[in-house]
């Protein structure tokens, strides 16, 4: 039988608690190896704290504005400072837009930076999942480093 | 304004999709490293995968029983063949436990594995955040091997 089983706001909030742990895992970088450790050839995790940033704030606002651009993750981030900054800087501005999005909009499709085309409740659900993926990937390379990640049920 | 924005049905096949694309990874590793490689003192592939299966079947199990369990991780699987006949097996298990779950079973409160208590969706939303996670990290381990892991937005 069809039940519903998760409000905007508890997602929002599942949201949230996942990027409180990212914040952690930058954290944990030291600042040179942030912006260069890298294994088998993939992209230091500054680079994927970048994509994070380039495609949860903009991604809402072109859900919200019903605006489809090409998304940009090269931004100019070039200390973990400015990283952590605009991250914080990204969560009341996550929540605003988050609670914009009505029901019925959460169903509707929408061709994500002109790219995507999917109900916009798979397009945030991809949001989600993308950072958990690229954290877990953050997570090795700290193990690689020597240094201990922080625990993954910790939000 | 409160939106309902998730069914059951969705979630399940969010969740499939993602098993899918986590068969493909265990697919991709070498019989040998699959069981032998890691990096940073961590588990190899083949324990998470073996973690993976233990959380999902017996985590439904319990929650469609209401039994609480601590759980086992330490599965009998020596072989690559193995372990994707047992992912294979969970397939329709899943399916079937998954939807008995009634709406106002996924607000409660349970206490898996008689250690995380929390409202039945939070668990189920952990199962499938910690397959992504430890899939990013498989993701790792194959670009490691010079291996190309698949495509994580294919499912």
């Amino acid at each position: 039988m069809k039940a519903n089983i998760l409000t905007n706001v508890e997602l929002l909030n599942h949201w949230q608690g996942h990027r409180n742990l990212t914040r952690r895992v930058i954290e944990k970088f030291p600042e040179n190896e942030l912006f260069h450790y890298s294994i088998g050839g993939m992209r230091p995790f500054a680079d994927l704290v970048k994509e994070l940033l380039s495609i949860a704030v903009p991604g809402l606002q072109s859900i919200v504005t019903n605006t489809t651009e090409g998304y940009n993750h090269h931004l100019p981030y070039h200390t973990k400072a400015e990283l952590l900054e605009a991250w914080d800087k990204d969560t009341p501005k996550i929540n605003e837009l988050f609670l914009q999005i009505t029901e019925a909009r959460f169903k509707e499709e929408f061709n994500l930076f002109g790219e995507y085309k999917f109900p916009v409740i798979e397009n945030i659900l991809y949001f989600i999942d993308n950072e958990i993926h690229h954290r877990g990937q953050g997570s090795v390379y700290l193990r690689g480093l020597n240094i201990e990640p922080p625990f993954f049920w910790e939000r």
